[in-house]
């Protein structure tokens, strides 16, 4: 089980050469997810070699330019290239309205289905599910609706204890996946032996919170609680609170702040207004009150990896 | 007075690091109008340091994406960076429903006045003009509505020929514009001097023709008869010949032919397909019927100017 999550983009509203807007993308738990795509996406994608095929679910946090306005090219460019996978994409309702709208207008529907689901809702929901990975919003405080992503793994199964089965000689091949499942086990003469005394826990499951754009919110942090990363937009550093007030965006601190309540692993800063040239001093600024920042910059990719399942060690010594 | 074509993009379809897709920045006879925007345009005119203020008109052949996936964020930056001059967009019926939708969804209402002239006329017509400039369409023929666009240079007015005027006393000041406005002369006993012994004719009136895109249309040639400069798309060679007629293309020998047919100063070619790597056969490709062939290439900037007046010369030297 891992993390692997790609900056494409992590500056604010004005795209520029050496400046993209928001996009990231993420593998976890071999699952793929774009979320976000500011104009220019497309471009970013290929330069860092991700292939548009392992696209099949995007994530829109809110209808600002800065954050959807490459997704028309990117919906586009997927019917050029004879697409066959459906995209569903993930967003603030009228988002269907705006694509489909250019497409007629184009004339250019496109060669796969493509499924929108569209969001209005102001708690947190779970809105993707699969066996590996489950996605849930984290309602955000901007200037229109917005939410953020909560992406977790899957709690996997209970791994076997080989080497305690194997002194159960009642215990089959076929009573495994009970095992797995986390069920006791019922000796023929009705005993019972209980399941954490031949299985071992399975491996952590890993969790990405995505948290742009938004004012310093603090009733996301029972959402996002001890995330193993967190993505929270900065802004703006301290020098203008009262400016990340009026626009309904976050300081660096104030992402700090979050990080530390809701006990993350590690938090990454983006976003940044163009104002600012030395981005260090969002790091700096963070730091102040939480301890494991890394500035997001585009190209940069963050990896976490669980430990191998001892189980598997077992197995392969066998 | 002078044209100065700055080209932004010029590749078709999907944008990548090196291929944009279309747009091109025009200064005629200090007018300076942008022509196409698609996906990352915004960035390349600030790459080519074009200032964002001197956009007042905005021109959209078609709503295919890489002709007008970069105008929303245009449009927004523009916004974001307090823009109060007007902007007038030119395009296809529909424009202002997907402009207008999005900045409507994103709560972005831009600081300045956005006018929209939607076209849907199947004719040439006469859509801009002012005291230096009259922009007409050129209907093309694509596989949806498709416009190019013809700018050209009002004729000027007539040039005083000085000495000649001096030699007839009877003619002050303030007769002066009656004679560059054409007029001849009259004598008090009634003689008449005629308008051309007394100036000399206006210097040449530039123009430009923007076809792109479109399948090969010989009936265009009447309305760009002569232009100084002609840009005519060539997506395909003529190894494709067919695939341009399905997909409503022209390859660079038809692009050659219009030159040739119309009689144009020099061609420029663009809209190249991907699937060519070697841009120098398109340019061999046309000069087997047309021998003034430029090859449209990013941040290429193509100049003509017409001479001094002959009235400012005389003037200076008295």
């Amino acid at each position: 089980m891992s993390i692997s999550l790609t900056i494409l983009g992590c500056h604010s509203a004005t795209p520029r050469t050496f400046a993209h807007p928001t996009s990231q993308f993420l593998e976890i738990n071999n699952r793929h997810f774009l979320i976000d795509c500011g104009e220019g996406t497309q471009v970013q994608l290929r330069k860092y070699k991700i292939k548009f095929s392992a696209i099949g679910h995007v994530f829109i946090s809110h209808l600002h330019g800065d954050h959807f306005f490459g997704l028309i090219g990117l919906i586009s460019t997927f019917g050029l290239l004879k697409r066959t996978k459906d995209l569903h994409i993930y967003g603030p309702k009228g988002i269907q309205e705006i694509i489909n709208l250019q497409l007629k207008l184009s004339k250019s529907w496109v060669s796969y289905e493509l499924i929108f689901h569209e969001l209005e809702s102001e708690n947190s929901e779970l809105i993707f599910e699969d066996a590996n990975v489950e996605v849930h919003t984290i309602p955000l405080n901007h200037r229109i609706y917005t939410n953020g992503f909560l992406f977790k793994e899957k709690i996997g199964e209970r791994k076997l204890n080989i080497e305690a089965i194997k002194e159960n000689p009642e215990i089959e091949i076929c009573d495994y996946q009970n095992l797995r499942n986390g069920k006791d086990f019922t000796t023929e003469k009705g005993g019972i032996i209980k399941n954490k005394t031949l299985t071992f826990n399975p491996h952590k499951s890993l969790s990405y919170g995505y948290c742009s754009d938004t004012t310093y919110k603090p009733d996301i942090v029972p959402i996002i609680k001890n995330v193993d990363l967190l993505y929270h937009e900065s802004t703006f550093l301290n020098d203008k609170k009262e400016l990340a007030k009026i626009t309904k965006h976050a300081t660096a601190e104030e992402a700090g702040n979050i990080a530390n309540e809701a006990n993350v692993g590690q938090l990454i800063l983006g976003h940044y207004s163009s104002r600012y040239n030395d981005l260090d001093l969002f790091k700096q600024e963070a730091e102040t009150v939480f301890n494991n920042v890394i500035l997001a910059k585009e190209g940069k990719i963050i990896k976490i990896d669980s430990k191998v399942p001892d189980e598997l060690v077992i197995a392969h010594q066998n």
